[in-house]
């Protein structure tokens, strides 16, 4: 059994209605994985304590505040080796002119170096989970379980790779889902306009036999949606409905697109739907529309907050998703008062989590639940003086004022520095294979965008 | 007379069109105040030079891109002393029942504290110059000089503080104009709606007289030029225009609600028009419109980024900003493709020099300009592989990646610490005094806003 104590730290409380507060001058107890109390600091006691129980480790959180661990609540991890080579383009030519191209050249070795590179990045900002759709996921997952981050990984595929592909990535999902205590495993279609409602369907039924979630991009945009009203007569969300994707559980990346005729669907199923929601990206892309959160809210939808990959949004930061979460969903609504700070870090936190399809085990700090937290430091002069820490975690904070990260009671950073993996190892590999990702003088695709 | 020399660095080169490029293995020369040269690192040279000429100081720019020092094209530097005082509000009570009644609190001690506080976040950032509009200017100037950030400073003003006021804030103007190499001063009514344009009559004939520029609110939203409209029968371009303060030379706060029939006015003064856009803002107080960039670069009027306060803001992170403008304008044309890097970077560098006034003495690192360098670390993991470093500086730096900063030749951030003021002393200071700031107990208000 082992025992650490995080002394007199603030700590960020998220309920599950009404605002969120801080609250000063606490102790989280923690035991193995899990956190077993948070109570005021009572120096006498501690250090009594910390006398008769010698291995309790003590993290001093003087001028710091606990925040639960970040959640990612979608992304492609090792897309970020190819950072910043796709700018300035528009979608159809992003996947078809750059993205799907240079797909052809992973392997499995570029994909453990890509994700090794994401989990450090995610790691020294407070991520603590990442939720995962990507190829070869199994590289992945050794990234994440070395690294010391959770991860629910769903292997990607596309119905162009025939059944022997899709079989493959359902394998693998199975393998993962037995793995490790910190990974967690879905079922990865790319998308309802690369699956046939075929393959689905068959994902469904695997879904629901076997008690997988299945993770998949759809309504991305708008002009999706009437793509799929002109060649099919029915909206994204409608395949998701008829094809039983909706009823086994699902995460749907992004839903720009989701009409309002596709709210009372969602709400039948909102008890296992959860979307994920990556503002920059929409942005980056002109893409039109935002995610309609509020519709979704109001439909018993929860949300949760991603980066997506970094081949577009160029970082794995999600303190810059939430902020753009909060800034373009007042835009969005021309509302001010909406999406407040209380509203914002609920998403962050117990809408990842869901969206994580984790949400009895992370995503707000009390007893029972996963000893996942992030430390941060706002003493820095862009936070202050604080009048309020709950708007410095939403609009001024920065990923570098993360000093101390645990991950199931494991300390991963400790003084902004990685515990689990050498980072100058990890550099070095990305750096060394990062032109093989981005050549395209190999010629062909992967896969056409044509929604 | 000094001679610095920053060796074997990247260097951001912005040509007046076309794209930006990084060149590598530079160094770059400085005398006094001013680069005298850039050109390709040569070791064997570089020695023998350093030999004959002792006093020539080296800094190792090995890994490090040098960027023209950011340049924040507008804000009220003090407000940071209501950062996260003032959230999840509409503009109207926004300034109606928080930061107008707040800034009745203002003294010259609490403006001054604020401005130190304002001028390390900045330098720490890479931020080398500062457009400021507020109260109590003279202490903004002290914490300017001090610090060794560059600055243009407009002492605000309205109407309604009668004549008497608006004399003593173009003293002010005049006074600072004065007192520094590295401060310049502009004339600073608050908004058209609330100067009258008698007094921005008497304003833009002041500043024609006497060589100051016009730095102001304007249009802002388009409810202000609609109401404009309603109550005048003319647009807040328009007022600008009879009144002479267009030419006489403006800067232009915000201007999101610039109409097209505004454009031809725009485009007859475009030589001494410019203006600031601050896009974080006008997504968080759901203003509805961003800054329309395309129309205005059409007409030929320059136009630069800032942060606006951090009351509203939250930080004065000019790299925020120049990702929010890159992203907000893909936005508001629906067009990925516009705005590119090049774009951004150009608005960010030349854009805001001349948004400062300082066209031809800032904004691009060529032999000449003054010596205000920002030195960038893209070695972490969020910045790698680096495929194209435009693309880093503009989506994936973090303010904490600026390691070294001069201005006007001189040192004023080495290895991320501030050389010219005591950090902890500041942060003290602005700690002690944030209260007095927010206290809405004593009643009164400085403003209301009714445009």
């Amino acid at each position: 059994m082992k025992r650490l104590l995080i002394r007199n730290v603030a700590v960020l409380i998220v309920p599950e209605q009404d605002e969120c507060r801080v609250d000063n001058a606490q102790d989280i107890h923690i035991q193995d994985d899990q956190i077993t109390a948070i109570a005021p600091t009572t120096p006498a006691q501690v250090e009594a304590e910390v006398e008769v129980e010698v291995e309790v480790e003590v993290i001093d959180g003087t001028g710091l505040v606990a925040v639960p661990g970040l959640i990612n609540s979608h992304t492609h991890s090792p897309m970020v080796m190819m950072r910043g080579a796709a700018e300035d383009l528009s979608i159809e030519d992003w996947f078809n002119q750059r993205i799907w191209p240079m797909e052809v050249n992973l392997t499995p070795e570029r994909v453990r170096v890509g994700a090794r590179l994401a989990c450090a990045e995610m790691l020294l900002a407070g991520v603590t989970t990442f939720v995962d759709h990507y190829f070869h996921a199994d590289q992945i997952a050794a990234a994440a379980v070395e690294s010391g981050i959770r991860a629910d990984l769903a292997p990607t595929y596309f119905s162009s790779e025939g059944k022997a592909g899709i079989d493959a990535a359902v394998d693998t999902t199975r393998e993962l889902s037995r793995l490790h205590p910190r990974i967690t495993a879905s079922l990865g279609p790319h998308a309802t306009y690369t699956v046939t409602d075929e393959d689905l369907k068959r994902t469904a039924d695997i879904a629901r036999a076997e008690g997988f979630r299945i993770h998949l991009h759809a309504a991305e945009t708008d002009d999706q949606t009437q793509a799929s009203l002109d060649n099919h007569g029915i909206t994204p969300i409608q395949v998701l409905d008829h094809t039983g994707v909706l009823d086994a559980g699902a995460l749907i990346a992004h839903g720009c697109g989701i009409r309002e005729s596709d709210l009372p669907i969602l709400e039948r199923y909102a008890d296992r739907t959860t979307v994920a929601s990556c503002p920059k990206v929409y942005l980056k892309l002109a893409m039109g529309e935002v995610t309609p959160i509020k519709a979704l809210r109001s439909a018993g939808v929860r949300v949760g907050i991603g980066t997506d990959g970094a081949a577009v949004h160029n970082t794995l930061d999600v303190w810059e998703a939430i902020r753009m979460v909060a800034l373009t969903q007042k835009q969005r609504e021309h509302d001010a008062e909406w999406m407040t700070l209380s509203d914002t870090l609920r998403l962050a936190t117990r809408g990842s989590a869901a969206a994580a399809g984790l949400a009895d085990h992370i995503g707000t700090l009390e007893p029972g639940r996963q000893a996942d937290i992030a430390l941060v430091d706002l003493s820095a002069p862009h936070n202050q003086p604080v009048h309020d820490p709950r708007a410095a975690l939403v609009y001024s904070v920065r990923a570098s004022d993360v000093v101390t990260v645990l991950v199931a009671g494991k300390v991963v950073v400790r003084n902004r520095h990685l515990t689990t993996v050498d980072l100058a190892e990890v550099l070095a590999d990305a750096k060394s294979l990062a032109h093989t990702l981005v050549d395209l003088s190999t010629g062909g695709t992967i896969q056409h965008y044509n929604p």
